[in-house]
């Protein structure tokens, strides 16, 4: 890849975008999904705009800096989301929380760059 | 597009894949969201194979038949789970299975052809 | 789908992705593939955003309309780069670049409504 | 996620997707683009099925493992047809062909698997 910041902003995005899936698909799981159709939601969105920042940053898009900052935006929405049932003990959403802040963080860089 | 009958396939298969989002998404705004969680699991599936089929036939793969074999039974899986929730007069699950079932359809016979 | 526009503009965005791949895997077999490189590259790009955003308006996000403006952009890019070969006569420039101009179109549609 | 071959597996998978993306990308910068056309195509399909398998996987859906053996399939033709250039000298090429053979071995343990 062209340079390490990106290739680290690649694999947060990549590790996000799995942990927004698997957490939608544990939140299915859950006695109270009702409870969860938020973070559900969240976890959708930031899923498909983590593939995409990941996807034009490797094609070396021009695209790759507008789609961090919107991609950083959504995972800090997802992150706050998360955290609400990882203080409830739900693996899933801690874990997910955490890959979305490192994935924001990691975005913010990239969409901050000169 | 190289022919009518791949063309019909790819439209097929997006329609379907926007269906299944679309009814995810109104899945998660129902009451009782517990009961939807199979169809929304299903949605999701469902979903990510109608993408991967339409990519690899407008990419002309050779990969376009044996994909198309496994959509068509994701197809018919989850159009088998929204006709339950249709039967109870839920507009989006009854689109679902409709896109679904042409979609089921339309894959099996590229997987068949020649 | 909620609404009318959204769902011209979601046909748009996977008519103009698939006439995207369709273009660059027939830039592929041209003689002169050189020629052709920047076309493919914008072809994978536009793709990519077109996907995005027509996932992101089928989930019915908050951040339909601002992807949407970045996908006007890179469909009339994309345009633009297909137009030079159009007129040379390549068949797929042509109809890839009708299909972007079209989902272009539609996008600033979305990305404008109140 | 559900187990450790598994998440192997989709970091293997989302590592050859992105070296994939960047392969065709760098090809098409190349002096001789018509020597990487093959290669490009493969880049596109390969890419596809890889972020298909991922996601499948990351839903732990009961697809997961006809979509690895199509996968590994996909990565071992690319493989082959990155290693020609590899063998003149080509970095990303290189770099995508031992990303391929990677992805196509941890997947073909997801598809052997019980």
């Amino acid at each position: 890849m062209t340079n390490q910041k990106i290739k680290e902003c690649i694999d947060a995005c990549l590790a996000c975008m799995m942990a927004c899936n698997h957490c939608a698909t544990e939140c299915l799981k859950e006695d109270n999904v009702k409870m969860m159709a938020k973070c559900i939601q969240s976890d959708m969105e930031c899923a498909a705009l983590c593939r995409s920042a990941a996807e034009l940053m490797s094609l070396g898009s021009n695209y790759s800096k507008v789609l961090c900052k919107i991609c950083a935006d959504a995972c800090n929405t997802c992150a706050d989301e998360c955290e609400k049932h990882a203080e409830m003990g739900m693996e899933h959403c801690k874990e997910c929380a955490e890959a979305c802040r490192r994935c924001a963080e990691a975005c913010e860089q990239i969409a901050k760059a000169a």
